[in-house]
């Protein structure tokens, strides 16, 4: 009950093995332990084949580890391992639940460092050639989604910056754009989605503010949407055969 | 002038050697040549020291390289080596100017390929151990700058959402302070100011939005200022001996 090791809160990045930063890969490598998101990918994993591997992953619509479980699994094991990472997808601090995990960690006294990991608005933007900013065209950009959290008002107001990037926008998607389109946002506004982002089964569509107010047909995999000037269509390049 | 080589955008994140994507240190280690910005490293540099290595960095206040110019040096770069890297502080599709070297690389028919990059943001959150969103107090934030583009004005509407952070926000967080207090954000609001990211040199401070308003005395150096109740002090663990 004594060691007390420390645990390294490390961003997996969208999820492609060689879209973590290279802190993370080496400390991944050095890990005795290591308790995963489900959307950590099987490829990620594979850079700790040497570690115990705890798979705590929560899907929305799915019940399966809560906070409070995963909080109690991270102390157990810094209290049995020496080096211990917990490894989420994306980057931790971002729509990642870190402050929980940071605070039950803090309170058993176990020493924590965050590694960041590349959020997934940037790695669709790169993946579509596509950036959030641009010169005179969008110098703002906001990264939101829908409440999950209970006794929260599940629609607060939407951002109002020039581009908009919403994660875990795939059932949610609709409803966003109506609410942009009632605020007098125009119908033809360009949007791009990006579902399953640096994975093997990417799948990239170009479309407009009012079919998006149609609802996505999505399967399985996070979804982002990103709405916004900044997101027309680029001319010279075409971007991906699917799109 | 035949050759037309392949041109990797890469984002070379806030500033450590180490929180490059591993993608991004292996394109970096096979390159040609390399074209960087002034907020490159050289530890980073030290990463691909057999290319040939051209500076086109610009730094607020100073004009050095004009971006025409920069969009040139890189056509250029593709029209004499096989594996060109343009360098990039951050993730070059935030704040990066991107969408004007993308434009001029397709105009020359050359083929290019986005590698993102640690943002300043998520590296800020990581070291200070403040995330950026927190389920029940803040599911939004919003990443801005003040206007480097002629004809632009010069203060739009700030963002709405529960965290805002202000990148190069060193001069101008003073005006933001104020016009969010005019706005009505409360005084004490604690604030996060982030200099040097993740280099020997960083310096964290904490303070309220009342504070801010009065200036902030930077020195050198890149300063990422975060706002909201998220950044609200965590009590069980000092963070920096000089915040």
């Amino acid at each position: 009950m004594a060691v007390l090791g420390k645990v390294y809160l490390i961003g997996a990045g969208p999820g492609a093995a060689d879209l973590i930063t290279v802190r993370g890969a080496r400390l991944l490598g050095e890990a005795e332990v290591v308790l995963y998101d489900a959307l950590v990918t099987p490829e990620m994993l594979a850079l700790c084949a040497q570690a115990e591997l705890i798979p705590v992953g929560k899907r929305s619509g799915q019940r399966s580890t809560a906070q409070t479980v995963i909080n109690e699994k991270l102390v157990d094991a810094a209290q049995r391992y020496q080096r211990v990472v917990r490894l989420k997808g994306g980057d931790p601090m971002l729509f990642g639940r870190a402050d929980e995990e940071l605070r039950a960690l803090e309170e058993a006294g176990i020493e924590v460092e965050v590694v960041p990991g590349i959020t997934t608005a940037v790695a669709a933007a790169a993946a579509t050639l596509q950036p959030l900013t641009k010169r005179g065209v969008a110098r703002s950009v906001a990264f939101f989604t829908s409440s999950t959290a209970p006794g929260e008002p599940d629609h607060p107001a939407l951002p109002e910056t020039d581009t908009l990037v919403q994660y875990m926008g795939g059932r949610e998607a609709a409803a966003t754009a109506e609410r942009l389109l009632a605020e007098g946002r125009r119908p033809d506004l360009p949007v791009v989605v990006v579902e399953n982002c640096s994975r093997a089964d990417q799948r990239v569509r170009r479309l407009t503010l009012a079919d998006l107010a149609h609802g996505l047909d999505v399967a399985h995999g996070p979804v982002l949407v990103m709405i916004g000037e900044a997101m027309g269509h680029r001319p010279h390049q075409s971007l991906d055969p699917s799109a």
